[in-house]
């Protein structure tokens, strides 16, 4: 028998899902609160969780061997502070999809002039204004790890151009192009989508500065999904205020919540998401977890594990 | 050498993206006005145009061999009373991709909660509410021409299980089941995003009608794309005002422009975009006019012929 732990926002939706995958010789203790998980739960030996909430359990779980994030992010867990006695797992794979259908809802949203239409049809107004189209447009991806290229095929089934702004990888079929290091305005030269998704792990601050996006192509939209430094927020503000720049879409910041004075709330163009644009759904990661507890019990090795000292 | 009248709401453009195509041994006259290209135009042998313009155009055209027109639809053409000496065509394959942009974009929207979000951020607030997801859910499809099989391919890269409803083909890929005649219930029964994209030739109306409308999914989107005449407006006015429906995104009325003073324009979860859905954008069209231009000069058979007995 084992004994799982759960420690997420949404209790009852995991403990019943987990229910439902039927694993043999799984009990499950689920909750929101750490203390009511640590006293209940303390002598568990998988805990499936959030970071936040999983990192003040750490030291109360004596007999813990695995730890399953509902996350991809690991930050939090690679702490030298922290015990690195157990093996840790994350989730990947399923946030590529998630993502492609945040990116392309806004592009598609905007593109479509939605907004406009929507403000027509309140004055009922017949307004048969041509949209825009992606076909034939080109995307840069700052970033090209799975999540870029998930992107990248959507927006080949677009009939979309795409470039790639990598380290040195080039490894994603869908991407047309190339650049890295030095070549970042000729990346950006003419591209009319600007999605950045670099992973947290990567350490390069504000890569997407006044230069890359004075480079794009007029009317140009930016994306940002990735982690909020990626981004220079002063030159962007500056882009969007004189009009080279049509909109922005921004789900992470420097600082979350974005603090409620924060000149983006109300910059025109941008659209501020608050960190949804590839959420943790409860059914994709006891998905993960449900594969990966049928390993453990049989001894196998897991999927996504994390290395503790490359941090991922 | 060949003259070919250019009969559309945007001549200049027409005009030059014709010009930049370098089609050998042609001339144009551009305009849109019939009066004006018919003085000017009369004895062109070709012509290129909007169905409206062209049908007014007909009878002072002594040498016409050939229309090419920029729309899909092509019913004022067939009417008897009209002359039928000359070779049709019109444009198919560029129309799938755009539906796709228009049905994806409006049912990103809602699943993400754009409209939502923007309020919260009008407000400052920074809300974590859960997006809805496409993956997994399942798009019914009411008519599977090339546009239907496009929207499918679509939903497939999307993680979607796509239904088609049609009268007897069963040739698209991507469906994974066909349903026919008798069985609307079945077809409708737990699909999420209903999305008709019936083509003007098809004789039946109001297939979409309150059967089909209560056997979906709590929540589901209706998409009308194709004719005003397939949905029962009356129905679908109640199953958004009644609440099984969430939307509705309306491209198409039986009467257009939709009258001002119609309940559709003020129904809750309606949107109205006004035939806008998928455009004939000038570059496109033009590019199907350059292949069968070159066709015609060399004596070959065009693309896109309609045959006027059958009506497509």
């Amino acid at each position: 028998m084992h004994q799982a732990l759960i420690l997420t926002k949404y209790p009852d939706e995991y403990a019943r899902l987990i229910h439902e995958a039927t694993l043999p010789g799984l009990t499950t203790i689920a909750t929101s609160e750490v203390a009511d998980g640590v006293a209940r739960g303390g002598d568990s030996g998988i805990v499936l969780g959030d970071p936040a909430r999983v990192v003040q359990a750490l030291p109360h779980l004596p007999r813990l061997q695995w730890v399953q994030l509902s996350w991809a992010g690991v930050e939090p867990m690679l702490d030298p502070a922290l015990r690195r006695d157990y093996i840790l797992t994350n989730v990947r794979g399923v946030f590529g999809p998630l993502m492609s259908e945040f990116v392309f809802g806004y592009l598609l949203a905007h593109e479509r002039k939605i907004r406009l239409r929507d403000e027509a049809q309140r004055a009922g107004r017949w307004d048969t204004t041509l949209p825009g189209t992606l076909g034939g447009r080109t995307m840069g991806l700052v970033g090209v790890g799975s999540i870029g290229a998930h992107l990248a095929s959507t927006a080949k089934h677009f009939g979309m151009t795409v470039r790639g702004y990598t380290r040195s990888s080039e490894n994603c079929p869908h991407v047309d192009r190339y650049f890295h290091g030095p070549d970042a305005v000729a990346f950006a030269r003419g591209v009319n989508y600007l999605v950045a998704v670099l992973p947290h792990t990567t350490a390069t601050r504000r890569i997407v500065d006044a230069g890359m996006l004075n480079a794009l192509s007029p009317g140009a939209v930016v994306v940002n999904a990735g982690r909020g430094d990626t981004l220079d927020t002063g030159a962007l503000v500056k882009a969007l205020t004189e009009k080279p720049l049509a909109a922005a879409v921004l789900d992470v910041f420097e600082q979350e919540p974005l603090p409620a004075d924060h000149v983006l709330w109300r910059t025109p163009g941008v659209s501020i998401t608050c960190h949804t644009a590839a959420p943790s759904f409860p059914a994709d990661i006891v998905s993960v977890f449900a594969e990966n507890y049928r390993r453990f019990a049989r001894g196998e090795p897991l999927q996504y594990r994390v290395d503790f000292d490359r941090g991922y």
